[in-house]
This record gives structure tokens, C-alpha cells and sequence, in this order.
């Protein structure tokens, strides 16, 4: 599907953008007009421009200072208990890429967030806690360390806490790209308080839907995934195998698994893809680049990557951000135990319009430099 | 999809087919030319014509006839050591109906069949034995009672059995179809003895593609799915979460899911849909007919259906079959534990041409007759 | 999607279908069961087999005998006036290969075939008469030599001769298909004399959807193309420029085009692949192969073929079938004018399903013999 | 597809966006951490919020400025001669909406735009000149008035015009989606003065695809469509068809066409869906407003519409955009001839995402007042 050939390189130099050719700037600018010739060098360019540059947000900090939010302000004052994840690229906006926004959420003891929707798409991580909920279109779960939870556009979904020790978790939403598009909807459930009715059994839709069966004339028609939790007990099972196994090992990112939805073989999300990868021990990956952005949570273990040729140190807990066309790598050192990497993209938002092109670094050893 | 009205009644008097206009049929014949009005009323009927009956094949029946096979004839003599199931209406043609070929396989301890393919799909159920196995594209699997395993158009496979005591199968293959189109080819591996090694782990497809996974840029290409056995553990545990739920519950079949391919959504094979039924005691379903042709195979318990008018009463082990457009409806007695169906069909081979029908019967209380 | 290559050859010897193994065969009939053994190798043949042989029915024979019918029995009394072309393979049995029907059909001036519909799809191309009409789902068209028109499956449809000469077409439907799979349905509308109202303009949906439109908020839901009739003169001015364009020549079919449902880009019927090929002076097409069965009418010109080693002449009207896996070449004498072959073929049936294969003829000069 | 009922309202009061907690904002951001709170109610609109406004750009201004700048500036100098239709909402940003550019484009008599390609899809319709080409992928097409013409993603483009009249057309691209997603590629042929060679015949994909006809085994495989041209003369006939028969009617739309590509039945582009409508005299539609944004053509005609409550009068050449969910509607006077606007939209950028809703206006008449 994606184009793995480099371009090639334009010989002509692109004309000056300053040749306003005597023409009355002002009064083409009354009328909405503007000479493309002025812009198009900056517009055209030979390979992606972003405003995106590689980051890590450290557990060590993040952590102190989502606990003292916790200890500051309410659950119903924050209405969302979130502190972002902003990308040092985009002058304090939103969003940890242009596209897609992160952030790390704390449920405490006891609070709840009502029942609400949106267009976004929502998927959570588990960082820490155990066992606080997610209900989403009237089923609900209790989350893990390492569960992969997804919220899909328009369904109803809230979140609570009845254990006795905080939730954290990572957000993934692909809210820049909704509001790029100008498609936002925001809906509350009844008066803002209320909570949907829990209308099934705890694993329902794992049971249901994820073993290789489905309802026999199912209405299930979403264009996402019908799971409600990816657990990660799940996930490291089937790494395990596959790194047994072999014949599913890439140069480029170890033993990699993409999580499905199973009515259709695609991502959970339509607007988010999601991936768990297992980099061994002395491993140190091809470096790869491709027209997504993405964010990376450390699952287990620790390791270093290299994004766009600025060196990550990373542990669990840390996220991190790659984009668009940057070459990245990663490397677990020889002493070290295998690490686990959680990571969304948003590779589904291009591929639709072919937009998507992906190129493995096969120069010298296929390394940006040594780690 | 389907349309549920029944069609209008045609009113005139279709024209006799006795009319041969003085032509010279003799003349006509040695030109390979025939007036189509002397069969036209036979071919264009207003609803489907078969000549499959309903049939019921008896465990009790059958089970000493495949055993006594298994003294009389060697695996190696017998090639595949099968009982077909013939419908009465079939002529002694094989065929348990028109596209669906059905029997039961019979592996004897020590024996193996060595590796083969062949352009017909197959699915087996275990009916006796445990763990014997089944391999299929390099992957092994050991078969317990009510596991369902999927064969793919031309995938190599090879069955053994390495235990103590004999394994027997329903085999479900869409043979008579593949025959109907001409479409045939089959193949032997190497000198026809051999055995293809087994290069993937027990279990490898499970843990690969069934719990909402798949390998990162997988090459996995067929139109099947990458499942290899779908345990009856877990279609007994679905089964029970949807009985409690409650909200899968049809009039019609129960409580009932489908075998899918978890890449797809669709059916398991592309050429079948399987499925498992569970019918809960005093439950009486409402008949249904549809242009599909199925076979029944009772996995646990007893009970009876009409089919077609046709009363058949079934127990544990037992395959019966219902033709195109043949009321059938099931019941089991209170008093009874519930009962498991599987069944398969070949309403797939229909739908890509839009030839599926399906009719709920709405008159009286939804039953043919009192059974 | 299909497979090029040969199958193997099969090393083993099948075990004879001889040995009964002292079973009481009598026995296991009453029981509707018999040993799979004892039919195995006729049943899993390497390669297909087939009933069907190539045959040829000359318009030269055909036509005085459809005028003579013509003569004999009334539209009315044969309700189609229908002589059917019968493959010598099929013993009698409707049907010019296992799945497709062909013969030609005769309407007398002034003469009106009422309003029905059926689930056999079927295809009309026009052979002598100009200017007859069909209607079909409210839509009428006048028919001129070489034209194709489609009837899909469950669409309403009637014909007429408002003209002073007689309408022949050459008929084909997937009728045996539908028979096949025991999913006929057939209706006629009123009291089976009545005639639909037209309710579109001569060339509706030509002009609606043949030139890259269609409605905007279009409810057509059709799996089959909503074009009634592709002209031939269009046929031929397109065949024309891919003759000049050299970039469409195919050694193995001359220069071909689909007849295309515009709305999906495949066949015009979900079951019959449609095509025109033109054949040019002293080309002589490379041998092919595939599982496909077809017929092939001739629009224009003469020449011969050699179809499953069998030498063929044909001239315009001549309709010839080629069996499933036979080898099929074309050819036409450098002293003649071009010759044009329309044919359709029951491919779309077996695609779904991953049955379908081709094969080109790379021994030799890619020819079975020289003609 | 798309969601037709409103959202209800929201009754709980956001909470404010004040609250800042008592954190060190200064440190989170040294951090890049930011709390979600402080700007939820401006991300999570009930609706969606758009920058753009409605907006028209009159020919009659812009036609004497770009002939001026044929005047100042060679085409070689400005690369492109093209004035952007800036939305004045975007400060002076490239773009016509948030996710479409468009412009207008001259090409004097004599000049050439070398061969180059992009990421970006490119329409053009063409304003006024005759006969000046645009070749794409080695085909040429001369242009006419009212010919919609694409150029997809990637394809090597080139024009010129052999005529010795000015060529101006509309030009429409999703060149602002492209860059939001930081996706932009862009090549020049050679050394960036090159011209590709033409290897097809005029009207090549005219012919060979747009007749319900394609290639046998074509390799076409693009996701979009292979017309070059779709011509303004078959526009008007289509739509004058449409008209006579009456049951293409919308209210909301007059007599509205899509165009297609006919290989998928899909839009021409993969981000942008392209229509024609004729409003007939005395026509007022029923307001209408989807999540899509969109620009209006003036192809003949004169009228008003009224955009987000905004009223524009338009004649032929004018341009008007509208931005998502904005209520549209539009009205010819009784005493002028029918209108015919092409537009352009956004939708299938939102439809694969299940972000398209789509809305009409119910109450009072359906307007937002009277025209």
C-alpha cells in the first residue's frame, strides 16, 4: 500500500518568493486575494515539514504533579482530571502531534466522572492502579496495569474508582484531528450528572466478540472495535509466542503485534492505530520512518531510542513522541530485561487518501548513529 | 441483505409443456437445440425445488458401522477411512445435500494420513476421542470432544493419532459444490507418503489472531480465517454469558453465535458459516426457513425438530440435515438439560449473488405443529 | 488473485476404489451411509473434470429453425419462444455449460412477452431485427445489432417488437447455477399478463450513470450494474482506439475489454463476466486456460478456434462454448477483416471463493497445434 | 451513513476555565504539562466551531487582477499564476476552508507549467478559454468551458496552452489537509523544466473506462478516478434528464449529480467529492448543513444563496464558500434562466472516520429567511 521509494531530489531552484511582480498587495488582500507564487515554495516542499520535534515526558515527573492535582482540585471541578501532554513544537496548544493529543488522567478513591461522548476517539493505558472502572455504552470494566481500553466516537462512557488506591492512566485522543476538521459534538448524559446504567456483565464483549465468534445476526455496525479492554496479561502472552516463534521478528521493530478489531481485521479505532512491541535484550532496531505520528508508553522495562536523531532515555511510565518522516530506533541494552513498548499512530488518517508512505534506513548498518 | 417477504402467487395458468409445435425434436436434437417452453415450467418454478429430504443420521447407528470399519480396512488402504452421509434424495450420489458434503472420519490409534490439499474446504467436530491431531499449513493441533476445526481450500494438512483410544469426526467439506463448478484439483505432498513438518507452536493461531491481536505488517493473505481450532470450552462459556444476558436471544434459534474469522468478521471458511446453538429446556423455537442448505450435529444433549413437516428426534452424537426453504424448528422438553447444536451451511455461497432468502413463520404461534 | 502455476503431479498410486473390506454395503445403504473410498479418486480428481465438451451452434442451422417456430407456436402459447443451445455433454439436461444457459430467442413483430421476474440473472445480445424493445425495472430500451443488454436477478422485465421485422438475441442466464444451488424463485406480475408502466426515458440510465455521474444522494442498491444497454457502436469505437493505443494488446485474448458495472468497477451481473475482444488479421492468440466455463458469440467477422484441442470454425451469429480447463486459442486469417468476439463466462462465481485459476500455454510457440 | 438528528442540549453549566488550582503553571510548562481543564469547554464544544466564515469572491474583481498579472508576471517566473481565494477568517493563511484551497489559474497563450506532481489532489473547472491542455500521466486533455478536470495525488501534471487566447480555470485542492497532516511531498520532472511525453490519445479515458467498459485484466489500480475530463456538455444533458424526470428531485439540492469514478461508484478524488446542480427558476431549496466544508462554482446562471444566515448573490465565474455546518440554501429568481453550480466538499475526509453528519432544516419552511 505505501510507497517505499525515496523521492528524488528537484534540480531547479524553486523562484523567489518575493517577486510581487508590481501588483497591489493591499488591494488584493481587501479582496481575499493572494498570489500563490509568494507561498509556494514554503507550501510545495520536497518531503514533510512539521512544527512536531521529538519529546519525553518522564513518569518522575509527571507523576508528583498528577498527585498533586489529585490533592488540589475535585474531580467535579476538573470535570477531567488531566494534566497534557504537550508538544514543545506547538506554542502551547493542545496536542502531543498535530493530530493526535495525550495526557495522563488520576482517578481517586471514590470519585467518578459522568456519563458524557464526543467525536473523539479515546483509548487509555493503565500507568497505575487497579482495578478502578471504565464503563462504556452501558458495559464496564475494571482496568489493569497495562490494559488497553477504547472509547469509540458518540458512546456514552464514564469512569470511576471503588477501590482504595488512585487510578492513572495515559490518554490517547485523536481531538486535534476533530478539530482540524471542524467536527467536534460534546454531549452529557441527562443534567451532566448522571451515570449510564451498567447493562452488562464484566467482560462482556471479550467473551462475546473476542474468541472467534460473534452473535448470530449481530447489529453490531460500528466502525470500531466491539472490545472494550485489550488486557495486557493477553499481550505478553502472545509477544512470548511470537518471539518464540521467530518467523514474526522485524528488524525494524522486534516482536510487534497490532491490536485488531475482530469483525474487521482493522484498528480498534478508526482514527487510531495501536501496537505493543517486545525489543530484547542487546536488540537495537533498523531505523524506519514513515508519514505518521506517534507517541510511545513504556510498558516495561527500560532502553533508549533515537527520534529524528535526538537520543530518548526512557523507563516505565515515560511517554514519548516521534513525527512525521523522522527516522527512530530503539535499543535495549544487553544487561537489561526486554522491554515492552505500548504505541498509537495515525497512519488510518492517511492511508484512506494514500497519503501514507513508509522507508526503512538501509544505509551503513541502518542506524542514525550509535546508541 | 436478505429478503424476508414471502413472494406473490402467481396467477396464470403456466402454459402445458406439451406443445411441440410440429417441430422436428429429432432433428432439433441432433442440432443440440431444444424449445425451451417444453421445460420451462419445470425450471422456473415459483419457489425452490430440491431433491434433498431431511435425514437423520444416528449416532447409535453409525457409531458401530465406523468402528467395525476400522477392523475391516487399514487408514493406508482406505486413503481417508470416512462413512459419508448420503441423502436419500441424492440417488446414492455423495452429498448430504446439494453443496454440503457431510461423514464421519474415523483415526485409529498409530494411524496417520499423510499430508494432501484439495481445492474443497473442510471443517471437522469432534465427536470421540481426545487429543488426536489434526495439522494444517505447519500448525498442529490436538482435537477434544465439540472442537471445531477449520481445513482451508488448499491448505496442506495431515491428521494422526497418537493417543490410546480412536478419534472420530464429523467432517463438513463443500465438495459437492466445488464438483457442481468443476472446479477440482487435489494434490499429494511429495511421493504421497509424506508428512509436512510442524513448524509452528500448539495453539500458535489462538494465541496469535484470536484475542484481538495480529502480527505487525502481517502477511497473513487468505479469504479463511487464521484460526485453526475453535475450542468448545469457550463456545460453551460464550453460550452461557449470552443466555444470561439475555439481550442475544432469539425467537427463532436460541441463543446462537457464529464461528467468524477474526480478520474479517465473516465466515470461517468462505464457502460455509458454522455456527454453535444453544437451546434452553421448555424452549420451542420459532420455525425459520431460508434458501441455505444445513447440516445439524448435536453436541450435547437431546431433543426434536420438524423439519419440512418432518419430525426427527436427536440425541448426543446425531447429524441431521434440513434442505433449502424447509420450515425447521426446535424444541427441547423441560425436563431436559439444554441442548448444544452445531450446524453449518452454505448460505455464504448464496449472498455474494444475492440468492439469500430467509422467512420467519408469523402465522399461528410460530410452529408448524405441535411436536 | 488467481493462481498461475501448474499443479504438481501426484506421485502415490490412489488406492483402488475396489476394496469393500467385507462391510455389508447393502447394510449401510439402508442407513444412507456408504464408504468415501470407494469414490475417492473419481472425486478428488488432480485436475477438474468436466461433462461439458466444445460444441458449436452454427447461426446458419439455428436460424431457420427459430423463424420456423416462429411460424408454428405463438408468443403466447410458448411464453418464451426460447430454442435452448444444449452442450452434447449434459445428456438433454437446460444447459450450454454447468452453469450457464444460452439460446436464442425470437420476437415476432407485434408480439409482447408480459411483465415477470426471476432469480437466474440474464444477459441479451442482440443478433438480427432492430429496434424491438425490453423493459426492465421501468426503464425500455430499443435494441440494435450487437447490443448487450442485462436483467438482473429479481427485476421486473418484458419485451416487445413494435417494429415490422423479427428480434433475435442470443439469451444467456446462470440459470443451471441457480437450479444448483436449489434457489429459484419466479413471479409474474398481476395476473401474468399484465406490463409494467414505463416510467424512465429511452436511455435513462445511460445518461444518468455512464459518464462518470450519478445522482447525487443515489438510492440504487443494486449488485449489479444500473446500465440496460451498452451499444455496440460504442463496443467498437472503444476496441478501436485500444487497437491504436498498442498498450491494452494481450497475446492471449487480442485486444479485450469487460462490460463494467460503473458503479463498482466489476461485472455487470454478480455471477456473468461480460467481454468484447477484436481478433486482427493473421493474429493467432496464445493458448490460455482458467476454471471458468464460457460461451462465446460472434459479433463480427470469421475465424476459427481450437478449444480444448478441438478446431472450431465460426462466422457472425455462430455461438460456441469452451469447458472448464480446456485450452482455448483464437484465430483469424491475415486475408480476412478483424473479427470481434463477444463472451461471457461464470469467473465472478467462482472468485469469491478463491476457485478460480488461469493458466497461459508457455511450452512451444503457445499454441495446442497450428490452425 | 451519516447521523440526520440533532445533538440535544447539555444542561450542566461547564465549569470554568479559571480554576487554576493553585499549581505552578510555570513549572508544568517548563515540563510541557498543562491541565486539561483550562481549556476543555473551548475543545469540547457542543458543536462545532470553525474559523472559516462564508464568503464570496465576485469574477468580476478577480478576472482584471489575474489577467494584470499575466501582464507583470511570466508564468516561469511565478511557477504558478495563480490568486488564492484566501477565507477571510484564516488571518491571511493559505486555504478557502480549513481543509480546501482554491484559486484562479492563467495560462497565457504560448506558456507551459513543466511536469511536476504532488501529494496534493488538484481540480480544475474550467472558467473561460478553449482549448488549452492539461496533461496527467501521459494523457492530454483540451480543455472547455465547465470541464471538470483531476489531477490525483501523485501524478505528473503539466499544461499549456497552444491556443492564442488567455486560459483561467478554477482551481481546487486539499492542499490544507495535506499540510495538516504534515503529509506533503512534491517532485519536479528532470531537471524541473521537462515535459512529459504524451503517450495517449485525446479523450483516451474517455473512451476506454467512461462507456461502462475497462481494460481486460486492467492494471489500473489508484483509489481514484481514471476520467481526465468529465465534459460540461454531458453535465448539462445529464442534468437536464434528471430534471425531466422528475425523481432525482431533492428539495434540498434542486437536480443534483455526483461525480464519479466508475471503477468504485465513489468520488473522482479520495478528499474531495464533486457535484453539479441546476436550480430551476423560482427554486428555493430547503436549507441543508452537513460537517463537510465546500465551495461553490457559478458554471452559468445568476442567483442568491444564503450561507450561515449570510445572504451572497452570485452570477457566472463567482465563487462562494461555505463552512461546515453552516445551513445553506439557495435561490433562483423566476424571472432568470436555471442556474448550474459545481461544488466541491470535504466529506470524504470525515466519512471513513463516521465524523460526517449531515442536517436539514425541518422548521418554519425550511429557510433561515426569506431571500
Amino acid at each position: 500500500m505505501a510507497l517505499e521509494t525515496p523521492t528524488r531530489a528537484r534540480k531547479r531552484e524553486r523562484p523567489g518568493s518575493k517577486n510581487t511582480a508590481g501588483l497591489d498587495l493591499d488591494e488584493l488582500r481587501k479582496l481575499w486575494l493572494k498570489p500563490l507564487w509568494l507561498v509556494l515554495s514554503d507550501a510545495f516542499t520536497d518531503e514533510p515539514r512539521t512544527q512536531i520535534v521529538p519529546h519525553i515526558w518522564k513518569w518522575s515527573d509527571v507523576r508528583p504533579r498528577i498527585l498533586e492535582a489529585g490533592r488540589r482540585i475535585s474531580a467535579e471541578e476538573a470535570e477531567r482530571r488531566v494534566l497534557m501532554y504537550l508538544n514543545p513544537g506547538l506554542n502551547g496548544a493542545p496536542g502531543a502531534t498535530q493530530t493526535l493529543f495525550s495526557g495522563v488522567q488520576l482517578i481517586m478513591p471514590g470519585e467518578i466522572a459522568p456519563t458524557h461522548r464526543h467525536v473523539p476517539s479515546a483509548l487509555r493505558v493503565v500507568i497505575e492502579g487497579n482495578g478502578a472502572y471504565t464503563t462504556v455504552s452501558g458495559e464496564k470494566t475494571l482496568m489493569r496495569p497495562g490494559d488497553f481500553v477504547t472509547t469509540p466516537n458518540w458512546a456514552w462512557h464514564d469512569h470511576g474508582n471503588e477501590t482504595d488506591e488512585p487510578m492513572m492512566w495515559l490518554d490517547g485522543l485523536d481531538m486535534p484531528f476533530v478539530l482540524a476538521l471542524n467536527a467536534m459534538f460534546y454531549e452529557e448524559l441527562g443534567d451532566g450528572y448522571d451515570i449510564q446504567p451498567v447493562t452488562r456483565e464484566l467482560d462482556d464483549s471479550q467473551t462475546r466478540y473476542n474468541r472467534g465468534f460473534r452473535p448470530h445476526r449481530d447489529a453490531f455496525a460500528g466502525n470500531y472495535s466491539p472490545i472494550l479492554n485489550y488486557r495486557y496479561a493477553e499481550v505478553r502472552e502472545t509477544l512470548a509466542l511470537m518471539e518464540r516463534a521467530g518467523d514474526a521478528l522485524s528488524e525494524e521493530e522486534g516482536v510487534m503485534l497490532d491490536y485488531i478489531n475482530p469483525l474487521t481485521g482493522g484498528p480498534t479505532l478508526p482514527t487510531i492505530d495501536a501496537h505493543a512491541q517486545l525489543i530484547r535484550p542487546g536488540e537495537h532496531t533498523r531505523a524506519v520512518r514513515d508519514t505518521a505520528s506517534r507517541l510511545y508508553f513504556v510498558l516495561d522495562g527500560r532502553g533508549a531510542s533515537i527520534i529524528g536523531g535526538q537520543r530518548l532515555e526512557w523507563e516505565k511510565g515515560d511517554t514519548f513522541c516521534a513525527p512525521t518522516w523522522a527516522w527512530r530506533e530503539h535499543r535495549v541494552a544487553s544487561s537489561d530485561a526486554p522491554a515492552v513498548l505500548f504505541s498509537f499512530d495515525d497512519a488510518p488518517i492517511q492511508k484512506p487518501f494514500s497519503f501514507y508512505r513508509r522507508q526503512a534506513l538501509l544505509e551503513g548498518d541502518g542506524h542514525q548513529s550509535s546508541l
